[in-house]
């Protein structure tokens, strides 16, 4: 097990287990070094942990709680890309997208939440360029989606 | 014609004329063996098939339609950019909009339509990576639009 | 100074400087010759230049110009990351997000402010696969906000 994976596990964290693909599309694809994760959403074995809109049902304090499961979701997905999270080189883009009332503006403050988390994770290597946006609508209502792309080693 | 082209038509589809640039951005970019294609839209032959929101102008079900529409205008741009179809090695990632009303909760269900077709198309190569999400409008009032990053052969 | 720096110069703008992270994420991360650009808002020297919704607090004319800025920021980051402009071998993707009132239809035309821009800075080396989409909202509430992908040389 890897430093990255060993540190997952003294932050009291647990990946949970692989996405199964839900239809025709898959958790991730790479190519070459390049690895795309599909959008990950606040899902916990099975069931959804975080539904309805920042800026009503959820403050920007919960929706960041929000972010961090769909982090830990894209993770299960990079590790089973990856082999080890370890072999993870550079988290390079995270597109942020908040299922939040029109016209909010705290995108940033929410996202935050995936953010802190990668680089408590991967230290350096997590430190990622970023787009939060505010939309209409996720799948199955859920608060947040994160959907990135990472840097693997060869 | 490659097998790919062979099945689109086998499967009675045409890819439409390959889209001309409406002003300083590209039907496509390419950069080493990745190719970044522009957003495509609901249109066929220059007219818009799908406008209006999915939840109120559009079910599910006619907004997956609409998804197929795009993901024909893209494969037109592919196309041109590849040379042959069968030239694209995999379908990377696909960034679907869904212009739909506040709060819709299956941009996964219409962007089944999208993944779906690329799977009838390319087979285990159009499998993806996908992030779906809602929106407050489209150009054109698209009822769909479909961003896609594809790996292609040297 | 390369042409590109030196056109940006005689086109009468001043790239600002480059943004400090805002948090845990980055201006910009590289990988290859992929260089991965965080979002930009319309932001100059620490101030809102301009926030609220295209179709309401602003025309498409004046979402336009905060399609500029948004530009300008990004390329002070690109800057940043490759020392000098004239190294951008290629804009490969333009995410461009408008801040906009529930069915905006004319993100294209708002977008066309990047667009134009980059081509007026790169020539073709500017031209790039682009998508346009209107959103509930987006950070500091932008009315505008600009992710992009670009090639570097070696």
């Amino acid at each position: 097990m890897s430093e990255i994976e060993k540190r997952i596990e003294s932050l009291g964290l647990v990946l949970p287990a692989p996405p199964s693909p839900a239809g025709n599309y898959l958790p991730w694809r790479r190519s070459g070094n390049t690895l795309y994760l599909a959008g990950a959403i606040c899902m916990e074995a099975g069931k959804m942990t975080h539904t309805g809109k920042a800026g009503a049902a959820h403050s920007v304090e919960s929706a960041r709680a929000a972010a961090r499961v769909c982090v830990l979701n894209a993770l299960a997905a990079a590790k089973a890309a990856a082999g080890d999270l370890g072999n993870i080189t550079q988290v390079l883009l995270v597109n942020g997208y908040v299922n939040a009332v029109e016209g909010f503006a705290d995108s940033p403050a929410v996202l935050n939440g995936a953010s802190d988390l990668l680089v408590e994770i991967f230290g350096d290597r997590g430190r990622h360029a970023r787009a939060a946006v505010a939309v209409a609508g996720l799948p199955k209502d859920s608060t947040v989606e994160i959907q990135m792309v990472l840097e693997v080693a060869d």
